[in-house]
């Protein structure tokens, strides 16, 4: 839909800071650019402020045409030569997706691309290990410890084999921590892991330095992402148990991943708590070769029956189309979840507390004149009251639904942005594939070199599916469970505010 | 605040279409009008752009004041000359009630847009009518019909004596007819009184005439006002129904009232269904001499013992000073009904949309990859539509308790604004008996003729306790009944809303 106008669906807020442009329904925007990517368009709106907005939430300005499921919409031949045609797909075909659900009939039709690399430091790197690997001029010798394996279920699908018992991890009581006499003062946190129970500290450093080392080491898992960075505030107590809560989600899901659940660098940050061995085993984590790429010599399935690779490629577009659509929608989620907990702690509380007012005041000047009529004055003033109360618990409340969920998704839009750059890997395999069939086709390469090749190609592509399984199982439990949460503790407090309303009735005359 | 800079504290979005400016948080804006009414400002943005915003959404921009729930900001000295000065309250002082309950520094500090005072033109008229009736000049024969009681009861608090039994009178089926062939259009609304049942119909004018006559009529008793007259949107539906409610209110309020709902205009409005009788009773009506303060020859308190002035005026004053503190009271609480009226059937609405979207894009969004899946797809679009329901329940809600509890209290504000005046022709008799007493003492008035006057004197004096008292009772049953009335409705909503949450978490899975 370059160059095209198209009409906004719903609002949009872009986060402040960015490219983002925010939208409102029924405004009309012109596209700059639709291969953004992730979802994203470019464009500007009337008054010609110009940013990204996703491209879901908008439709293409039609010329009285009806909106339905068709892909093509209807175009009165006479219109036909003023009118810029949508663009095609580019490189894949939405064609029974879009029929298959069809919401709105505005359904990006553009291209993945994938834009915000993770580490576009590795990339070459990756791509050249990678080549490596596929062509078995690097093959590593993994220790028993570090294999991990890929079954396959039913319907085909990969899942990463779980080794041991599983686990949590707690994250407790954040406390203030100083050094240097008091110059330096940081938060620590204690981490309990389940299997031993014994205490180890870690401050945000700590966990990003293992941040750093897990992404570096596991290009085809997207690692969840930890809190943002924050300077001011970083010491009010609400802060602090807000990160506590937020570095908790990130060591759940490090806890329930098969693989990073079991990674030596993590084990070590959870259980160290001898400073010596600490720094020791930092070291050598630094040092650690198999990383990247190379860990594919690590992930072992043998056994396994060569895959269809047109059977993949149809599967991996599809999450591949389904991954870019997810992310600008739980982008949205997230900012929906942030702007409802800071409306209920400022926005509503006030109107709240206005209202509580009103009451408490009416209640008073009444009073002026009620030596023998204190009972509606009395009522009134509980009024207020109740209604400054339902004022507090708004203001309270976001820490009970929308924060956690805020945070939860939090740890999705990591992932789900991590996950264009896990399936370029994969493609940049088959690509590697093809190039090794041509080869073998102009005699340029042994057979049995391109039937190795294959098998490792299979290795790459068995992880990135088993990935996209454990993903699937995450949304299904996980997600699932952080919507009854969220239900659950709404219904809680509009349950809360009914009580409250009717303690003042009660306090009514008749 | 006029002509100030101001912040805006948080983020407002003007609907399209209307006058309203969109905010962001932060942005500094000018004000050029504060007096707009119902808690809106006007003024423009640092682009230029002017409309209206929410007063409460702003804040006087103040040279590094801290926020305090002072009312007047601490100043630096050597800032203040830099300063505009906030605006002080125009006509109300909020004195007392807002030290009394500060919440923030950013309630509104300027007057709800005022009722227009009653019948300034008839001032001189009344005194000197009031000075010949005190004196006896101008007395007048009064039939039977028109002869209204007042009697002493415990306490020695004044009341009218009700004649005939209590009656109803219920407003129906607004009409829209239309005369001239058309070119004339208007509203149509039917009267029943419960005493005979005979519908009669009337339309908006005609209550202005009646509104007229009874302001005429009654300078002692304070008229209830009618609905504000609207040109623009008034053959709406929902217009027209909520302009039926706010009548029922004015006609319950002359039903209720002993004096009102016997006099002879009223009852002709009500009951005359003959064309010609109608324009007849008309005529009479605005011929009729026994108006203003000549009506104070119709009231009866014969039996009556003298009352003690300075007991009086020990009363009146305490009365006095009770409507004057409950005046800005009054008007705030309506300003904050108006005010939520508003803000359910827009802002919340959206923002619950804004959320119910947000699940619902999430489930179609999962849905992409979801064959095996549908659960949790369903569950969040029955997410989506349960929060997009409760955008709807909070668009509907108003007219159920916040625009009920606005048109009550738009009569009661009507009516306490009235009574200053009623008041000052009491305090104006009074200083007639103290000038005459004093000619009295100097001998240049008949003993005989003081007697007489005091004795008119407490007609007006009795006059003024008795429509004390029916307020108080008014006050005692009816704002009773509406802020009952108003909690009822406020918990039934809120359960609605934890029904709809309980209906959309039963669809989740375990």
């Amino acid at each position: 839909m370059e160059g095209q106008q198209v009409r906004a669906l719903y609002e949009f807020k872009g986060e402040p800071g960015t490219a983002e442009l925010s939208i409102n329904a029924g405004e009309i925007l012109t596209v700059m650019r639709d291969n953004v990517g992730d979802g994203w368009c470019e464009g500007f709106n009337e008054s010609g402020q110009s940013g990204l907005f996703p491209a879901a939430y908008v439709q293409v300005v039609e010329a009285a045409a009806p909106i339905t499921g068709q892909t093509q919409p209807y175009v009165p031949p006479v219109q036909q030569h003023q009118m810029i045609q949508p663009a095609q797909p580019h490189t894949v075909d939405y064609g029974d997706i879009v029929s298959m659900h069809t919401i709105h009939s505005v359904i990006p039709e553009r291209p993945i691309s994938n834009v915000p690399k993770k580490n576009n430091k590795f990339s070459t790197l990756i791509k050249s290990g990678e080549d490596s690997f596929l062509l078995g001029t690097k093959l590593l010798n993994v220790p028993d410890s570090e294999k991990v394996f890929i079954d396959e279920v039913e319907g085909g699908r990969c899942t990463w084999v779980p080794t041991g018992e599983s686990y949590n991890c707690v994250v407790t009581s954040p406390k203030k921590e100083s050094k240097l006499k008091g110059l330096k003062s940081f938060i620590v946190y204690q981490l309990t892991p389940t299997f031993n129970n014994i205490q180890v500290s870690r401050r945000y450093k700590h966990f990003d330095w293992l941040h750093e080392r897990l992404e570096e080491k596991f290009c085809f898992i997207p690692i969840p992402p930890l809190p943002d960075k924050q300077i001011s505030g970083r010491y009010e107590e609400q802060f602090i148990e807000h990160r506590r809560t937020q570095l908790q989600e990130f060591v759940d899901y490090v806890c329930r991943h098969p693989v990073l659940s079991r990674s030596r660098v993590w084990e070590h940050f959870m259980t160290c708590t001898d400073e010596k061995r600490w720094k020791a085993g930092k070291r050598q984590a630094e040092k650690d070769e198999l990383l990247g790429v190379n860990y594919f010599n690590a992930i072992q399935c043998a056994d396994l029956p060569p895959l269809d690779p047109i059977k993949v490629e149809i599967e991996t577009d599809a999450f591949s189309r389904f991954i870019s659509g997810l992310d600008p929608v739980v982008k949205n989620f997230m900012a929906v979840a942030v702007d409802q907990t800071k409306k209920h702690q400022v926005l509503y509380k006030r109107e709240f507390q206005k209202i509580g007012q009103s009451f408490t005041a009416l209640g008073h000047a009444l009073e002026a004149d009620d030596s023998s009529r204190g009972r509606l004055t009395h009522a009134l003033k509980m009024t207020g009251d109740a209604y400054n109360e339902i004022g507090r618990l708004y203001e309270e409340q976001p820490k009970f639904d929308w924060e956690p969920l805020g945070d939860k998704f939090h740890i999705y839009r990591g992932i789900i942005s991590s996950f264009p750059d896990v399936i370029s890997i994969h493609k940049s395999a088959v690509q590697k594939r093809r190039d090794s069939e041509r080869l073998v086709s102009e005699h340029k390469m042994e057979p049995q070199q391109l039937q190795d090749l294959c098998i490792r190609t299979d290795v790459i592509t068995r992880a990135l599916m088993a990935e996209e399984t454990h993903f699937q199982s995450e949304r299904e439990i996980h997600i699932n469970q952080a919507m009854k949460n969220h239900l659950v503790e709404q219904i809680n407090f509009y349950q809360k505010i009914v009580n409250k309303l009717q303690e003042a009735l009660a306090t009514y005359d008749g």
